[in-house]
């Protein structure tokens, strides 16, 4: 095999350590499945913003689109603000439009061995968010409209836009198990359609679409119903797709389901070009300090090395992270943070790697 | 005390029992505390609507406008939609906007042995979500454009929209104690004023009010980060501020942490005009069979005495719920119904205010 060409952000705040600790990971998983890796560096983010005045160095979108795909950190720092007083350097809006990464594919799954947040058990939440990352209300970033009396913003949807993420959610949920609770694959379309006409529309595309999958079913919940139903009863999902900002925010509920942000990694796929990160933020206030928890990058870079064909090796990865959780070798703590240090859990992962067959702590 | 006069849409599908419950509840607190109380019932909703086109009769809002306030059951039938596909009957809209309750008032409350979908105790989850109940995404309510292409709807908000919202949150907070964590009376601001100019606007404004309330902490959160707080740290919580879609959905969320929707009531709340109704729908697949928990509409129902002066009346209400659920009189099953039925739980409240020193069950 010739060597995998990663392009990476490393971000800001926690991202360079978070970035690092997967890449070892990444690097190794592959080498034990006969590839190697070759990681390709992009200035980018607040970082990055604050230093030349744009959050992207010139070039950077056509040598993304050049890579195998990319690994991105948490990039963003509260104190760089564009003068209408959003986040500059956020990458989101440059990357998913300029990429055009339209499924943003959020995997909510509780590990053995991690405490979420609700009262259920790992193998009962297992269920991917597939959040549409190009239009819906987030068509309007940084382009709303304001006086001091007013102010306004857009949901837009377009046909192709709700095709194709309905798409992505479908042929994910062929390849998956099925719910937790049943077994049964199903799309859960959620959608405020009782309200609002854009809705309707998803919804009415989504259900054109479901025609294509008769194996898959086919599920309808408004965004209110499916937030509580994500907390009381999250086994009965198995693929979720909605719009950007129920996306956004559903996601973050799901996370709180699986023991925190730390453990929910995400794909921003596309048709040509796709990238990976965690779903939290850059968390300046612990950057350097050694205590992020690297499991939600380190499963980035396993999306990442499924997407890019490594299949063997993302499972691998994703099986190590699992073991060093329930075998007790790493503790999440009720911060989040993992007692061991960001850097030797995944030390501790690398070396699950290598012992795939042993413990690699108490049993 | 002059009787208190308060109009009833009993609803659709389990509404006529909840309203049934929780009437019979209001009446025997209020007659403890020396006060009559007369019900006026208004034919509206989904039923309504299929039997005259409307969902609210004619003269309807000006007739409310005339009560001291308004009991409201769930309405709504999915079966019954206007030909753009959103649901006909809900009412929201038509109340919301024609009394002008600006202020969705809902309290997220897990009271003692209630079950949550959360680890959570009684006592940790106590915290209220204002939601802004006129603008924001709903200003586009069945007003938005589509055709086969594509589909948009406007999110607008006004400056005294938010203005009166906020004050609604501050004034809210200092009547309360406080957060359970730590006892502090804060309002938490919930946008993605990071992303869209419109949250950016509700932030700065919110930012406005909080200074003439210097005894209230002011804070802020991003709307997903609220929403994993709201499941993984609800306890930080004492109130929150929204705009409509987030407070929509973030609501839904909180109720999965205090033992579901059949917990939780609300107040739509105007400077002339409020009325009260559980977070819920009209559940037609159980309307009729006793199983539906009328706790929300009881609650509902205190929410609307308190709002009415009768402070005491009030919390006899909800001091009895709390009561006959901590002691086993009644207990909610896993499907959300309580084992003794919808009119046998109001019976054990009604006993339960009759008999306030007094266990009404096992201890
Ligand atoms: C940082 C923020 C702009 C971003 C978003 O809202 O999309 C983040 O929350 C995410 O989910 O990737
Ligand atoms: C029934 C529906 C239109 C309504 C809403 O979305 O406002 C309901 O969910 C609510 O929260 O009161």
């Amino acid at each position: 095999d010739r060597p995998l060409r990663v392009g990476v952000i490393a971000g800001d705040g926690i991202g360079p350590e978070l970035t690092r600790a997967a890449a070892s990971v990444m690097e190794t998983a592959l080498r034990l499945h006969g590839t190697g890796i070759e990681f390709v560096h992009e200035d980018a983010g607040a970082d990055t913003f604050r230093r030349t005045g744009r959050a992207l160095t010139p070039g950077a979108l056509d040598r993304i689109r050049g890579y195998d795909a990319l690994l991105k950190g948490p990039v963003g720092d509260p104190a760089v603000r564009h003068p209408d007083g959003t986040e500059a350097g956020l990458l989101g809006g440059l990357l998913r439009e300029g990429l055009d990464t339209y499924a943003n594919v959020r995997p909510i799954r509780l590990l053995p061995g991690i405490r979420g947040a609700t009262r259920h058990e790992a193998g009962e939440i297992d269920h991917v968010i597939v959040r549409e990352n190009t239009e819906g209300l987030y068509m309007s970033r940084g382009r709303g409209v304001r006086n001091a009396r007013a102010a306004s913003d857009q949901l837009m949807m377009t046909r192709e836009g709700v095709e194709r993420v309905a798409h992505a959610a479908f042929a994910l949920a062929r390849r998956r198990g099925g719910a937790p609770a049943d077994g049964v694959s199903r799309v859960t379309c959620v959608d405020k359609s009782n309200v609002l006409r854009s809705f309707g529309f998803f919804r009415d595309i989504f259900d054109e679409v479901a025609e294509a999958y008769p194996d898959v079913e086919a599920d309808h919940m408004y965004a209110d119903a499916a937030g509580y139903a994500l907390v009381a009863e999250p086994s009965r999902f198995d693929v979720l797709v909605m719009e950007n900002l129920l996306g956004d925010v559903l996601s973050d509920v799901g996370a709180g389901t699986v023991g925190g942000l730390g453990m929910c990694p995400s794909g921003n796929i596309g048709d040509t070009s796709a990238y990976f990160e965690p779903i939290h933020g850059s968390a300046p206030g612990i950057a350097g300090s050694d205590r992020a928890n690297p499991s939600s990058q380190i499963l980035a870079g396993a999306l990442l090395l499924d997407h890019a064909g490594h299949t063997d090796a993302a499972r691998s990865v994703e099986d190590a992270v699992a073991r060093v959780l329930a075998d007790g070798t790493v503790t999440i703590t009720s911060s989040g943070s993992p007692d061991l240090g960001t850097r030797a859990t995944a030390e501790a992962v690398v070396g699950a790697l290598a012992a795939p067959e042993e413990g690699t702590g108490p049993a």
